[in-house]
């Protein structure tokens, strides 16, 4: 059996190597590549991306698997070799499932209607874009369909981000939280003048944003001899090992929060990447899909404690101090209110906390309609409007601010979206039970000491991997599944007291 | 045939991507990564040139190179076509003749060897190092042996770096230099002081240094479009394809020509990365080994270009202003004259133009003796010293300062120091030319008008990438194999004239 599980780590080992490679190339796109870089750049991608595709569906890993699986009752469910052979030929299944020509097909179709969808956006035209998408959805179901029998058509997509979860578990969740979020959002609305956000619309240069953001994030543990921050259109954390993991920001010169904040989110994923068991270094399973325990982290660093009273408490005086004189008449209490000002809005990626689950919502009861024939593309626009307004109480002027807002679907990422929203349900989550786990918690955080936060994380989420599924780890930390309900108590107490409902 | 042709060109692009893509890991080593990436890194990039290398010696490429040899003789040997049949056959035939456990087993001892080789430096303690470096020798030794026969078992390994170049040529070039080089050392020396450097002095702020140097880049035609300028501990250039060819330097804040001078070095090597032709893209003929050809162009730009009269007549107002108020007070002919000095001195890297030829004709005679057994690994401090007296009339107090100052022998890399001067002969053998074709040359570099200097390089030398070996372009560019007489007698006149001999 050894000779075996070396023979599958020495092949993992190639796969892992030609994947982070892959990454530091897409870091680099996304940084400091020049403009004439971008074909070439494409090119190397797809064969690195290619050739670890072949690597994994080669037969010789299929029999290598199959030879191992005897072994797999002997082995500790918890230990990394029973992990390595489990979630491998998790993937090697699911990869061999989809004939290359489906492959083809869909990266040449998304390529294209991922361009059309620039476009159309750019000219706020649907009907441009309508074409493409229908194909994509079609092409996204013929791939479903590889992974027959399902309850749901929808439910390989959505395993396909989150192993683990399917459509009836995560209906369960929203179905708790819709009616809820939709009530909170009316309360705030009627009351939306409690919260002013201006306070926070400062020219502070883009050099002090940078110094105090690095200094937020070295704080939180991230660890800058294993780590970079760096600029880029859109902020982002990659990996290529647990000793080299970076994150990046995008600086506002009127809003010194906004890059704060996402350098905070993205020092969520940044910890994650980081504090992965060595152990796992070059298995495959410090990479690979595990969306909403990634958005757990991050969500977790950014709202649950980036955005609370405690955690100001230590920063807000060193943030007065960064930023001197822009916050220097700006109480901590006006500061941490306007940090938390909630209003309903057109575009999910700049929605607050508690707007952010309606968009969500939305789109994957939207999803799923598609995947189902209940919705066609061409109705898209005007159920999208229509659901805004009853989810939301707004309605956007142009499809632009619409149902063109998002990049996703162009790309046949279809059962992404839930994801983002499950992240902040699973980060509240672990915040009730660490809570429990570390009584002293506040206080700690009020001190700035955020050690114990971390080890906390480390030992129940991050060192873990892709090791286990999101159900498995939500029982083993909070012995249980994934509940709503501590997320809305959360909501419902937090902006309750903001707002005075 | 053309669809062999294009089975050879796929084939071919799989191992260009994979060796791009480890470059750009390379770039991002030396640029960006932090300290704790380095491990990954190793293994990333073993991977990668290890799979290209498994394709390099696959035998699906030897039999696609035989099926293809018969029509060799119907493509014109110029064509991109049969250019890349042979330059490909020659390398799978290099490629092919190495066991294996040679290779591994070379990589394994010179990895160590790299290892004490800094650690000896650092203690300047040869005595260290001896061991590893007469095991490199010798493996370096079996590595040669297996391209028998051939006249000197050095040959293989200066073919190796620049192909068709062996031992008699070089020789021949070198008796030409080398008699010639220690009179001209020996007069300037004896009239040392004709010549202050120390006008160059100045404390310059590291943001101005970068500006100028890109600037200057710039005006010499670098495209920043399809390029970038970084700092690195010691400067380089790279190519990810020609529309991805990025330099860097390194910033000496008392001394602000250094980095300038280096950029110019690079930007040279960067115009040729950028300007192969576009056809060659993901063919192998823009990758590969071809050290002088690389070298000509990298040092006609820094030496015969940018350490002349004409460049600075243009330049240097626009470097008064740049530096300003530093260079206020200093006469362009005090710069120029500080910016030639000339002057023996232990370390090849921080030599000038005349010196630089005697440190490397020691280096190339010392590697002969050590293949070929006339001089043992143990004597190397001694001989070194005994020469570097005899050719510059300076002896190294310390070993580190003497035998250990280079990294090359510590990495295998015998064969590769003579191309540093051959570049620099190739050089000025291109300017000769180019003064003959471009009468007006001098002019137009004096109004800082380089399209056409430009213009010769690409047509001559930079476009074609690695199709022609070097004594092909040579004879191409200028009617004949490489000559030492242009060189000795460009030095001749400038240093004659600098220090009135």
């Amino acid at each position: 059996m050894q000779e075996k599980l070396d023979q599958l780590k020495a092949h993992m080992a190639r796969i892992s190597d030609l994947l982070s490679a892959a990454s530091v190339l897409g870091w680099d796109q996304r940084t400091y590549m020049p403009p004439g870089g971008a074909q070439a750049r494409a090119d190397q991608v797809a064969t690195l991306s290619g050739l670890a595709h072949e690597f994994y569906v080669d037969e010789s890993l299929g029999r290598l698997l199959e030879e191992l699986e005897p072994y797999l009752s002997e082995l500790d469910y918890d230990s990394d070799e029973a992990s390595l052979i489990r979630v491998t030929r998790r993937r090697y299944e699911r990869r061999t499932r989809i004939p290359t020509e489906l492959v083809v097909e869909l990266s040449r179709t998304t390529a294209l209607a991922r361009q059309a969808w620039s476009e159309a956006r750019e000219k706020d035209d649907f009907g441009f874009f309508e074409p493409h998408l229908s194909r994509v959805v079609e092409l996204r179901i013929r791939w479903a369909e590889c992974f027959a029998p399902y309850e749901n058509i929808y439910d390989p997509l959505l395993d396909y981000f989150e192993p683990g979860l399917d459509y009836a578990q995560i209906r369960a969740v929203f179905d708790g939280l819709k009616p809820e979020l939709i009530a909170l959002v009316r309360a705030i609305t009627e009351n939306r003048d409690a919260v002013d956000a201006s306070v926070l619309d400062k020219p502070v240069p883009e050099e002090a944003q940078i110094a105090f953001s690095r200094d937020v994030s070295a704080a939180l543990g991230y660890d800058y001899r294993r780590g970079r921050l760096d600029l880029s259109a859109h902020p982002f954390t990659t990996s290529f090992s647990p000793d080299d993991v970076r994150i990046t920001t995008r600086i506002d010169p009127g809003n010194p929060i906004k890059a704060l904040m996402s350098t905070i989110h993205e020092t969520g994923h940044g910890l994650h990447g980081q504090n992965m068991s060595p152990s796992l270094y070059r298995t495959g399973l410090t990479q690979g899909p595990s969306m909403v325990v990634s958005e757990s982290q991050s969500r977790f660093y950014e709202n649950v404690i980036g955005r609370s009273r405690p955690f100001w408490r230590h920063f807000y005086p060193r943030l007065q101090r960064a930023f001197a004189p822009h916050f220097d008449g700006v109480e901590m209490e006006a500061f941490y209110r306007a940090l938390n000002k909630s209003e309903p809005s057109l575009i999910r990626t700049a929605a607050d906390e508690v707007t952010y689950g309606l968009h969500i919502i939305l789109r994957f009861e939207l999803e799923n309609d598609l995947l189902n024939g209940r919705v066609r593309v061409a109705d898209l626009p005007e159920v999208w409007n229509a659901r805004m307004e009853e989810y939301l109480g707004v309605v956007p002027p142009t499809d632009r601010e619409g149902v063109l807002q998002d990049i996703h679907w162009s790309q046949g990422s279809f059962g992404y979206f839930p994801d983002y929203l499950l992240g902040s349900v699973f980060a509240v989550q672990l915040w009730e039970q660490m809570k429990k786990d570390l009584p002293g918690v506040l206080s700690e955080i009020e001190r700035g000491e955020f050690g114990n936060v971390l080890a906390w994380q480390v030992e129940h989420i991050q060192k873990h991997g892709r090791k286990f599924t999101l159900p498995e780890l939500a029982e083993r930390a909070t012995g249980g599944p994934l509940r709503p309900e501590p997320y809305m108590d959360y909501l419902r107490e937090k902006y309750g007291e903001l707002y005075g409902l």
